[in-house]
């Protein structure tokens, strides 16, 4: 947690930037599991944390921009609520320690806020907090998001885009704890050994040393699949381990890394020309990140630069930059270049990416591929930001390709069918926009091939 | 996952227990953790898993005893879906996997079941949950809870609390890594480690080996506190360490065990006095579970154990069956002697823990202690329960009884007030009840006093 400050002046500015109204800050509640009482994890909102820090469930915070008041909302502890949990702060010392005076006991938030009040909320993700809101202010769950604020949600994304350093910070600790995590996979990587291992190895990890993993681990020898959560597979020689994986700092910020392994501790020489390219594509973007650019711009460079390499490996073909426009590069790397990142992985994703990645200057595009570009807009010093190119082979999607006649000009789908039993590379760091470029956070992962398959041969 | 036959055989066990009527089953979805699409690791509703078997979000099953039909609702998955997630069987394959032959998509749920139709249904837990029944029933999410079928409850309970072999066999691989959990906290238990350190690792252990931690894992020095998930605190040498933790298999099966651990690898003399009668509490326990017991007689007469070694320790006082009969032990012994396992670590918990743990016979009590017991009824073969007795020193709670006047004719509270800083200890083992008494489940974890310190010497 923040001095009690950072809250206040947080609260102060969006208070500013909304001019009047009620602005409603549920926090979130344990989560079950397989019943009430057994449950995850628990992870507090961001936008709770971010503007009134306490990192417990059973809060509401409300901010009013018309009196100028914060309020926090929320129940003490009964006695057996301290035989079974512990003795806990009250709810005004909380209070104090984030800066606010007004404290209630949870059930006055019905008095406070009522149907029909002119209250600002964000669209709601759990759905508890959904019934919540439902029975506070008279809007049925399904109707929520509609009436959700675009004047919150503008302010917040303009507040929580640019970090200061003291998240900066936060997120450095985070990426801390990612690089033991990625260092551990990689020294386990060994042919024989459970995908499940590693990856549980590596969430304890997260968990040792921070608020655990910031998004479920991609642990796989099936890289193709993008997001591949499962982790049922024995590690073969020759083959390619994808490890996507991040923290969370014990302040909830995220970090977000990608590495790619060669199972037996070398890279084949087909996997090493893949792998170069997308390496290329990596520090190509980091040299090209500066405040001003936008972010769909550098994207599109990349694209122009995996594009070129595929061409020499005989995979596309024809004219790089109209193989851009057209979108044909997207067969090979279907996602976006990356995303922001802060107190969530995508961060500020429940506000709508759209809110958060985009801008009027930069309009969403529809095409495959860029669709997926989380961030398209103009960098600002302060920015955090994934650079996570990748090049997969995906035989369902090469086959439709082929069958629906979609960019042949440009790709080479015979030689794209000697790679149906690839898998996939991606390699990501996470990138501070400074003053005049990027730096990347936290100590640089292995990356140069020679290196990550090495550890695992020590 | 079992084979089919396991499946088809539970459902029609049920439909002839439940005579007629349409039974709904919902599935879990994926947990938002801080936006839509950050979800916790997913967990499959245990009900389902019994009667499905199936490990994945997004499924709704239906027993019909009106017709004798099963059948699964959900959706297959798009291309969209195939390059994130990778290929998956389809519905019917997934179906015909658990002998299901009817399936649909999702939407056709609310052709099949409508409002006013005679459907059973559990209580919910999860919040999306009750909002799909709302709108599939029209019964209000406040009115679900009343509305759930008691019969279903009644049926299930007795199918679920008898374990079969293949359900043991389950158990003991969830026991295996709760072992290795155990072993691993006890060789790290070091003054100047940090609680949080110890937690991720073992939680680690967990992901590795199964489905991860079966329930938050407690790992706290301060074991005064019963349900401590805090871990914010360095070891400190001459302190206790209390570790709670168990592991689900892969087929999310539970262990649950406790044990407690003198940081820097010694007991002292007031520690070990303690440990002690827990741990005669523990054996003592362990040879009288047999079936046609009620479990609340065992707890009773480990109560009088326990009351009678504090009598020798002066901290207790009287005749120990009249203390035991006003709870007075409850002081130092707030909780039930242990729960039953299985599916849920809490087995069944969902159900309402009165129809689970309690029977005609073993009416339930009021009184503060046994009001904790989870598991009160006549032990059967097969049962699977925990054996957990425990001995604390809550601060608030001696103050408490000595300032209400509470138990004054069997507590030395000056006696008591010399142990305010001790902490507590617990030990717990699994139990499976057998044909003549009780086998403890897995191999057992290190228990003896000499033993549980010595790990972290090596």
């Amino acid at each position: 947690m923040f001095d009690k400050q950072v809250y206040t002046e947080r609260r102060n500015r969006l208070r500013a930037k909304m001019g009047s109204g009620i602005i409603l800050i549920p926090g979130n509640n344990d989560a079950p599991m397989n019943y009430t009482d057994n449950t995850y994890h628990f992870r507090q909102d961001s936008t709770f944390l971010y503007l009134f820090g306490l990192d417990m469930p059973g809060l509401f915070g409300v901010i009013d921009a018309n009196t100028g008041n914060d309020a926090l909302f929320g129940n003490d502890n009964s006695i057996e609520d301290i035989i079974w949990s512990g003795v806990k702060p009250s709810l005004s010392e909380l209070a104090v320690s984030v800066g606010v005076k007004d404290t209630a006991p949870f059930k006055d938030l019905f008095v406070k806020v009522g149907k029909g009040s002119q209250a600002h909320f964000l669209p709601p993700y759990r759905a508890d907090v959904k019934l919540l809101l439902e029975e506070l202010l008279g809007i049925p769950t399904a109707y929520l998001e509609k009436h959700a604020s675009m004047d919150l949600i503008h302010a917040l994304v303009a507040m929580r885009s640019v970090k200061d350093d003291s998240e900066i910070a936060e997120i450095e600790v985070a990426c801390e704890t990612g690089y033991k995590m990625h260092v551990a996979a990689m020294k386990m990587a060994k042919p024989g050994v459970m995908e499940q291992e590693i990856a549980g190895t590596i969430e304890g990890i997260a968990l040792a040393y921070g608020g655990g993993t910031a998004f479920p681990t991609i642990l796989t020898q099936n890289g193709q699949t993008l997001h591949n959560h499962l982790h049922s597979f024995q590690l073969e020689k020759g083959r390619l381990m994808i490890v996507d994986a991040g923290a969370e700092s014990n302040g909830h910020y995220a970090s977000d890394f990608t590495r790619t392994i060669p199972v037996g501790g070398k890279f084949s020489q087909k996997q090493l020309e893949i792998y170069n390219i997308v390496l290329k594509a990596n520090n190509t973007a980091t040299a090209l990140i500066k405040p001003g650019k936008t972010y769909l711009s550098i994207h599109l460079k990349i694209a122009e630069v995996i594009t070129t390499e595929l061409k020499e490996l005989g995979l596309m073909k024809g004219d790089v930059k109209e193989a851009v426009a057209s979108g044909a590069h997207a067969l090979f790397m279907p996602h976006g270049l990356g995303h922001m990142m802060g107190l969530d992985v995508h961060d500020m994703e429940n506000y709508g990416q759209i809110h958060v990645g985009y801008d009027d200057e930069v309009r969403p595009i529809d095409q495959f591929g860029t669709a997926y570009l989380r961030l398209g807009r103009k960098l600002q010093k302060g920015f955090v930001i994934t650079n996570e190119p990748g090049l997969y082979f995906i035989p369902a999607l090469i086959e439709k390709w082929y069958n629906e006649k979609i960019n042949h000009a440009f790709i080479n789908f015979d030689q794209a069918r000697k790679y149906l039993d690839f898998g996939g590379i991606r390699l990501e760091d996470d990138i501070l926009v400074t003053d005049t470029g990027a730096r990347v956070l936290g100590k640089r992962i292995p990356i140069n091939p020679d290196e990550v398959g090495s550890l695992q041969l020590q």
